[in-house]
């Protein structure tokens, strides 16, 4: 869900992408971004192009070929990173993880070992695909022991629980606009760390992309505003207004009601039969990773959810393919009022298939745990 | 300027990228695009970038380090193409054209005379740059005589002039949504024919770029709906609109209307003294470039129409830096109305720099144009 000022912002007239008006508002969101992601890094932008974007954006700039990248690999978008920094010429030590598990911090440490000197540690914050999120502190540690740059996936994470950039000594990250900012997809946030920059800049070869170089992007995003692409002012001008709307319930208060309303989720979903798959006390806040009950044909069920009730819940991805459902509270979207639709549409599509939940059960259940959190 | 239908269209609800009446939207665009391409190609599609990012998905995905690449270069475009397949391990073969002039065939020859086989002769149709058009037909034959794949950058041209991918058996071609198509910055149309995906089929090697890959991209795009990357859902809503109002409109009749209004304001800009500055016979109707008058302040002047009446015109860039202005009429704002609003504007401060133009003479000379050709 995107809040009604952020679709009406994108709608304003356009100006150009030079235009005075259009540069305080590029200005008003590097800002704001530098808030949420909890930097002071000069460099912290909005690339052009969805989430996976700023993957290929932090990789293309912090890599070299032959540079060697450890990346913990616990779901789609781990994998994902593996793929694109090898096509960029890296030498990647994959850390495999079981699906919706956390890394063993020890496993990263053997992989560093196994590295001559590795440029980058790279994790996923939080992974839309299993439902778990990693620990990034202890992770942070090991990678600067090895002098390594620390990198994080925050697509999902941003703007839905605490980031940390500086405090965590995170020296790249991405997001993107359409998880917990609310607001369309089509920008990816990027934050670098003067550190990165320093990598950045001692590079021997260009990046081998034009499109996310940072240099010549940072060049439009910095004083000398000189043209490397055209903005795109639209998305811009709802991203500005998304995140004005974050900043004014306060980040504090929207982790807190990420937190409430997950924990509402799971206790309505558990008197449903229906358990949470994601390791205990790695759960992600925005993304519920449920195991879906024995027998039931879980893509039909699905389908009745979007076209009878309105709601789209994610399938499971790779190995949990089948097995999981992925249920968003991302953001705008969560709230109470969807807690209760989803768990209302569950409960009937579940008598449907022949099962019988105690009626009334799963609201009472979430309802225990707002009355506990209030 | 942009339909406020597209504006409408841009700001209604988000669905999920997998969602059955987005993909219905999704398969409307695409038809509406290669109408627009003039092409039967199955793989015609928006990239989620600006324009810029459709030229590096086509050279990411047809190039292969150490392939040979002639590019035409006159103008800023053209020489971003260049440093485009350079950095994803192209041998570029330039041929330097001044800019504002068309490339002479027989230069194109002698580049590929000095390859051992180029993959690839690539061009820029409407160089935004200067205001010339290169012409095509020529180029194709010389490119297919050579057995290379003919690429052709149609950001500025498609939407304001014929394109004609099909009957110019255009290999690869990549748009922005923002110019003649009068839609918001954001997407990049391309398509690409069987024998360039042909060659994208047989690679050794995978693509730099997997966010451009169009093997990953195309199978979101197919029948399989494959996941790669969350489509910029509202962009593809505003794509869609603008695609419908340019077809209800039709495309002989947008191509006469851009036509008609840059006679209009070449002949008005001539009463006041202002001079063409692209190569006669071969000026864009879309991006006019003129000659700024001799002894006066173009930026300064550039700011005055901007702030005190609202017409944005370009600077010169690259060689023509400080000598010429470049004035859009692309799309929507291909009107009667606007060539007059700029025409008053321009008279009346280039009076104010001390200049004499005859009253009333810049607007009569545009209107004897539209009598000429109604």
């Amino acid at each position: 869900m995107v809040n009604a000022r952020v679709y009406a912002a994108m709608a304003r007239p356009l100006v150009g992408h030079l235009d005075p008006y259009f540069l305080e508002i590029l200005e008003q969101v590097q800002q704001d971004l530098r808030t949420v992601f909890g930097t002071a890094n000069p460099v912290t932008l909005p690339i052009s192009g969805t989430g996976s974007a700023g993957m290929e954006t932090c990789f293309a700039n912090l890599v070299e070929d032959g540079d060697e990248v450890v990346v913990v690999a616990a779901g789609v978008f781990g994998t994902r990173m593996c793929e694109v920094a090898t096509r960029l010429g890296a030498r990647v030590e994959k850390v495999d993880v079981e699906w919706g598990r956390i890394v063993e911090p020890a496993d990263v440490e053997a992989a560093i070992g196994r590295c001559r000197k590795p440029r980058i540690v790279a994790v996923v914050h939080a992974e839309t695909s299993t439902g778990a999120w990693q620990p990034l502190r202890e992770l942070s540690r090991i990678a600067h022991e090895a002098d390594a740059l620390f990198l994080v996936d925050c697509v999902t994470s941003l703007g839905g629980c605490h980031v940390g950039i500086d405090e965590l000594a995170i020296d790249a990250a991405y997001s993107g606009t359409q998880k917990c900012l609310s607001c369309p997809p089509g920008l990816s946030p990027v934050t670098m760390s003067a550190r990165a920059l320093e990598v950045v800049r001692n590079r021997k070869t260009k990046p081998r992309s034009w499109y996310f170089d940072l240099g010549l992007i940072g060049a439009y995003f910095g004083s000398q505003r000189l043209y490397h692409h055209t903005a795109p002012i639209s998305m811009v001008y709802a991203l500005a207004e998304a995140l004005t709307v974050v900043l004014e319930e306060g980040l504090e208060h929207r982790y807190r009601r990420h937190e409430r309303n997950h924990h509402a989720l799971l206790a309505g979903l558990a008197a449903l039969g229906v358990q949470a798959a994601a390791q205990e006390g790695h759960r992600l806040w925005m993304l519920n990773s449920v195991h879906v009950p024995e027998g039931i044909d879980e893509a039909a069920l699905r389908r009745r959810l979007l076209l009878d009730h309105g709601i789209e819940i994610g399938a499971g991805l790779g190995p949990m393919a089948g097995k999981v459902w992925r249920i968003g509270l991302m953001g705008e979207s969560s709230r109470p009022a969807n807690v209760r639709r989803v768990l209302l549409a569950l409960e009937s599509e579940l008598r449907r298939e022949g099962r019988r939940p105690p009626a009334g059960e799963a609201i009472a259940a979430a309802d225990r745990v707002y009355a506990e959190r209030d």
